[in-house]
């Protein structure tokens, strides 16, 4: 574990699926100063393959994969507001998750971590926020299943933040990004190498973890990104039969490569699982058809992009309606960005400029 | 082979893209009777799966793929219209395939199948078609594959057929819609069972034709369908960890188990992978941009859903207009049918009614 990371422990965590963690551990990384009323705090809830490391700082110098957005003068500018950004539980990136050690068993926990729900990450990230004396929240910003997670955490925690900034997400996933999302879950557990979660370094879940990601990249883009980006002019017969020929194949090849062993197969499918099990209709209060009923967020934005299909913009409707309705005062923004359910990663430009307006007026 | 398929003999066929298959067999079936000027023939060419049985007939009595649709006084009058629908060559459905026994060696073919394209099941089909002493078809037929089939026919021989109804398909595959058919090849080829080709009814690489049908059915239907279909509430929790749980995820197993036995392995992805080759632009003669100058058709009916996100409406929308600005007569009608690219064999009313309206007023 790298030693810029903050460490959090969290004792007798309660899981909501029933089980304990006990000794668990959240890596977290700051940025900018906590002002002495402990009110400028804004937390960034992660989508399902991202670290702690959303930007550079004085600790570690290496870009984060939001660096655009965030640091002195940015659109989530560190010079006012102090930003908190952990690794989610479960995940493997520095916080405790089923591939780490257990400190009651010392070993992997593997399949015997509980059952894991965004609920859990919202819980643990929030538990961490208040052990640095954060009472509430300046702002939730939460993209993909950080907008899940955010939800989650205002619908546990109706007072937990004053703002929402809430990205590519939606109330629940629909069955066609849970199909999606099952057919990458099945890819990983199928693959001869996983073993039931005992995989190693010689004999890992390669293939598998390759399909699933080369499914990622199929839901995070767009068709018309694509193709504009892949003329059919560049295809050329592979070498071997059913090669890789088409320029759409080498792309896909090339991100899954490069994922193969940056991601745990068994946090993967923790984590898959668990956006599929949310449900923000979860928390209809007193037959209330609108969960957000009592959630006491003064505003929100909600952000999503026409081209996505993994969360398509008709769920951030949905979203953005129930909470104007539940009072509180909400933006919709949908973007043209054609890059799909990945615009906030890569039409800086435009998510920068919404984002900073938003954050530039409230307080 | 069922007996009451009719058999047409290909002797020295030459294939596109090199070799020859000498003595192989098209399986056929006919609907009506051809009348004495022999010019009411249609041909029907079919999606990747589909075999010849489009309906029932005095011969075989079970239902076919597009049972609504063709008969005596349905849609496609058989009454009216001498009808004929062809197994694809390369399919494993009773004509020859990568799956069959060469009549050289007497051993399968298996990779030493040539490479196949859309344009060798187009000659094949309009070589047998012409073996009945048909000159001209009155019109082409062809749904998915078999609408991009039928442009192989009409670019290659102009005057094949004096009119054309072209569903859900497109002048050639998008990037988006390669991916996905190359995922659905690699689960096959990678498959442990697959073993070049070298399976057994044993050893059948059950897995790889599984996610590749869940993959299929991801790109066949719309989401739209799915969340309409699948209500959040019967979600329920699955007997063994990461086992199935949510409605979606049953459909899809449902429909993976019942096509395993039913396609063969090497067939599919040859099917598959001749898809991804065909581009009608191949055929820009002179310079021209426009691959359907010079094409003889007196008319053409173009259709797709809405929905369909295999074959986006954008391309039925552009094939329609190369086709009128090529002199074609040329309707275009983008159903609003939520079934996405099976809407064709789903929304039968929609279709059959559009359908029948075009083919009652052509001669």
């Amino acid at each position: 574990m790298a030693s810029h990371l903050n460490l959090y422990k969290l004792n007798h965590f309660s899981m909501r699926h029933g089980g304990e963690l006990n000794g668990a551990i959240l890596a977290y990384e700051t940025w900018g100063q906590l002002n002495t009323n402990k009110d400028n705090a804004i937390l960034i809830l992660t989508g399902l393959s991202a670290d702690s490391h959303a930007a550079c700082h004085d600790q570690h110098d290496t870009a984060g994969w939001w660096e655009y957005m965030l640091g002195a003068d940015k659109a989530i500018d560190s010079n006012k507001w102090f930003v908190i950004c952990a690794s989610s539980l479960g995940s493997c990136k520095g916080s405790t998750g089923p591939c780490s050690t257990s400190p009651q068993t010392n070993l992997p926990y593997k399949f015997t971590f509980p059952d894991l729900t965004l609920e859990d990450i919202a819980n643990s990230s929030f538990a961490m926020v208040q052990s640095l004396g954060i009472e509430k929240l300046a702002c939730i910003i939460g993209p993909s299943m950080g907008g899940m997670t955010a939800l989650a955490l205002i619908l546990q925690h109706p007072n937990a933040s004053r703002h929402m900034i809430n990205i590519a997400s939606g109330c629940h996933s629909e069955p066609f990004s849970t199909a999606i999302r099952s057919l990458q879950r099945e890819a990983i557990l199928k693959d001869v190498n996983f073993n039931n979660g005992n995989y190693s370094s010689d004999q890992w879940p390669t293939e598998g973890m390759k399909q699933a990601r080369k499914l990622g990249m199929l839901s995070y883009r767009s068709a018309q990104e694509w193709k504009e980006r892949f003329p059919r002019s560049l295809r050329q017969r592979p070498h071997k039969p059913f090669g890789i020929e088409f320029p759409v194949e080498g792309y896909l090849e090339h991100h899954a490569e490069k994922f193969v062993h940056q991601f745990d197969p068994i946090s993967y499918i923790y984590l898959s699982r668990a956006m599929d099990w949310f449900d923000a209709y979860d928390y209809k209060h007193n037959s209330e058809i609108n969960p957000f009923i009592g959630v006491e967020l003064e505003s929100a934005l909600i952000m999503g992009a026409q081209s996505d299909i993994l969360f398509p913009q008709a769920q951030q409707q949905e979203m953005a309606g129930l909470l104007n309705a539940a009072g509180c005062q909400t933006q919709l923004n949908i973007t043209d960005s054609i890059q799909g359910h990945d615009s906030f990663l890569v039409d800086m430009e435009t998510y920068s400029a919404i984002i900073r307006n938003y954050l530039d007026e409230i307080k």
